[in-house]
């Protein structure tokens, strides 16, 4: 089975139709709201993904859920390709479009439209980025849980479409976790609500599945998001290690043990020294691997949970244990973990895996990547969340290099499939996208991905929702 | 619009050949894997609901999924009804059977399959009872968190049916949030796995929809169910208030604040003075109504959480707080609350709803029941799970006396159809089923409904899994 980056093709009556298309856009919501000029929709050709591209017919930036719904009917009247997108960070490729179709970008809409302390939710629309949230609720001792590296500028729609995850999601869990209610404007522009601000719902959890489904269900225009009371305090810990196996197994240890910090980070040596050098943030340079460790509540709890994670990490050949004494020491500490990706394109081009395993696995699966990244010839540091199981393997290749380039997608995809053999799956929080749309086949039988598609043509019966992604092209059973 | 429990009409030529099916079954899965004696059947004619009764086609008792997947592909090969059961502990009638129906009891399959500590996982049989995960793993410090109050007897794949909570999923959540992977049997035998022991999974999430799709979806014969570590300590903490709108407000105010106890319960004073006078469980006398907060952790830490909770109560009017001093008086607490609903029965028939409300509406609906009920001179007794939102009325009445019988069944339309004009929803826990089945569409639109309604044509296109329940009997658009 082999992987491709292919969209389907597109359609040449609404490439010819063009002009028309984007005049009668104009006349659903305005001149202002519609980007149609070559050049202006060049930022719109690729997302955080970058290895493909194409310019879309058209940019659509709704103001309201009503202008999304007169842009869905349209483009359901019609049979144009739709492509949701965010703040376009996706690493999956998610929000990349195809030539024929309209991209419906929600970032203008960027309110929150309400936070209510007392049900500790808060209603947003799409386009809010996720930080702002946490900011907007931050001075009253609140804040919204999943925290992407891209919290700064993804939005709340592409979280939700993703299912995002971030370093904090251990204890706090994803996306689909801290979410109570989305308006979901349908692929023929009706208009639905799911859930709410009252615990569960009659009926069936579309909620549930709707999160997680990469724009292809509906286009997610509103939110309601659980808020949570900031913790009282809160102290990132470093722990070096002998080696990178004793590390991973301190972390099955911790969590089979069912101690839950908030988060546990992994590094190994290439990871560390890479960030290392760019962050400076005090990491032990002497050490196979570590473990960014954080716990929180009052002094007297963080001291109690961090005394037992000791006691576990001095039975897996621990050599340094080095706790923040001040939040600039915890800043510090976070910025080399969160700064990994940057630092390492500043020496590599690279690409980024994203498979998560059982716990148990994380020793096997770890060494299997040493393995195959040696068997390519390539190098590869790991730095990823090892709390719960997402991996995040960086394969370092020479763009430029035609052999290089195939040996890292070849050695991404034997990971992948690592990871899936070892009882895990091909994403933990980037969403499958156009990226591991092909190897969907290696996580699911047929029979499976049958019933996915046969869910998503009960919501999309014309398949125009980012028809090009998550599901392999051939053999669409219920396209 | 009126509520009814009509069940959809008996499909005569399905009834004519009943001798025929039942010789079929038997050839399937065995002689002693068939119930088809009537007398046999009386078991299976209702449940937990028991306002309605049918006598089903017949019973079959599968003691392996690859059984459950023979009888699918035959019931769907002559479209016949299938009626998945566990224990039988509806409340709402979802496994009351229909004539022409098999009812596919899972009861025989409660094994145990795997306890796996480092991935604190739990894999098991769908007729495994809920309380005898907890039982298998105590020993060792962990727990399954969601706790019905049917325990004891209700099985993982009702609780995965109905998305069960009960007392303490105020912090851990219900059974979605605790469930990682199920083994489906789907309407025509096909076998699905969904989830696993790795965080996320590609592609759709069909667990999510699965989890309270009340047996209409497929069959589960399998999960794998999230274990916890037990606290070090938990604690009851009894309130009384001068007023029940006080009570409902310092739950309110306790949520608010960001605090999440393990539990808050509700009890009003009619709830009070019949579960005292059952259990003996120490409540106060004079108050009119109490909360049972219960905290965990060190000792350290329950302290201040109390502390806290105690400095909100006091602005509640709270008249006295009593600590356990004992695990035997702990026990009798929580014995009080649990036997609610016995205690109840001990003195009237009672009807007991099962609406959701955001918290901030607490104490409008607490009033709005009590005028409701005044209004039809009926009595009612309010026990429930405060902290999320999760209300149980018990209203009073005589079964025999069929004016107060209809006056029962109208106020409790009206109190559900309160919450959902508050902002809330007709079931927390207990299901749509029969009993609410034609108030959905007070809780939905039409574009709601048939988008759940093209979703569950989309996993049995027959609608022959559980039929008359759910979805209206009238307008099924996908049917």
């Amino acid at each position: 089975m082999e992987q491709s980056l292919a969209f389907l093709p597109p359609d040449s009556r609404i490439l010819a139709r063009r002009d028309t298309i984007v005049a009668d856009l104009v006349d659903l919501i305005g001149r202002e709201g519609i980007v149609s000029d070559p050049f202006e929709l060049v930022p719109f050709e690729t997302d955080g993904f970058i290895a493909c591209r194409n310019l879309p017919l058209a940019v659509a930036l709704p103001r309201t859920t009503a202008e999304v719904s007169e842009l869905m009917k349209y483009c359901a009247r019609y049979d144009i390709p739709v492509i949701p997108r965010g703040a376009g960070t996706s690493l999956s490729g998610g929000a990349i479009p195809q030539e024929d179709a309209l991209v419906i970008a929600l970032t203008r809409m960027n309110r929150i439209l309400e936070v209510d302390f007392e049900n500790r939710a808060a209603v947003v629309q799409a386009g809010v980025t996720n930080l702002s949230i946490s900011d907007a609720v931050g001075a009253d001792g609140f804040f919204y849980a999943p925290d992407p590296s891209s919290q700064l500028a993804c939005t709340i729609g592409g979280n939700i479409g993703m299912n995002s995850g971030g370093a904090h999601c251990l204890k706090y869990g994803v996306t689909t976790n801290n979410l109570m209610g989305v308006k979901l404007v349908l692929f023929d522009g009706t208009v639905i609500e799911l859930g709410g601000k009252a615990l569960d719902a009659g009926g069936l959890d579309l909620m549930g599945v709707v999160c997680g489904s990469e724009g292809q269900l509906g286009i997610v225009t509103e939110a309601t998001v659980r808020l949570l009371a900031k913790p009282e305090g809160a102290r990132p810990v470093l722990f070096g290690f002998e080696t990178a196996e004793g590390a991973s197994a301190c972390v099955s240890e911790i969590i089979g043990s069912g101690l839950i910090p908030v988060a546990i980070e992994f590094m190994d040596k290439p990871a560390i020294e890479i960030c290392e050098a760019f962050a400076h943030a005090g990491y032990p340079m002497d050490v196979e691997a570590l473990l960014i460790v954080e716990v929180e509540g009052s002094e007297t709890e963080m001291d109690r949970m961090l005394q037992h994670i000791i006691s576990i990490a001095r039975r897996h050949g621990v050599k340094a244990v080095k706790e923040s004494q001040s939040a600039m020491e915890a800043a510090a500490i976070w910025k080399g973990r969160k700064s990994a990706f940057g630092a390492t394109g500043r020496i590599a081009d690279y690409i980024c895996m994203d498979g998560t395993v059982p716990l148990s696995e994380l020793t096997n699966v770890l060494k299997g990547t040493y393995d195959i990244c040696a068997h390519y010839g390539l190098r590869v540091a790991n730095v990823f969340h090892a709390g719960d199981g997402n991996m995040h393997p960086l394969i370092l290749y020479n763009i430029n290099d035609p052999e290089q380039s195939a040996a890292a997608e070849a050695a991404g995809n034997d990971i992948l499939k690592l990871c899936v053999d070892h009882g895990g799956c091909l994403t933990g929080e980037h969403g499958v996208g156009i990226e591991k749309r092909d190897l969907m086949r290696h996580q699911y039988k047929e029979a499976d991905l049958a019933q996915q598609m046969r869910l998503r043509a009960a919501f999309d019966p014309k398949w125009i929702l980012n028809p090009s992604k998550v599901f392999p092209l051939e053999g669409r059973t219920a396209a």
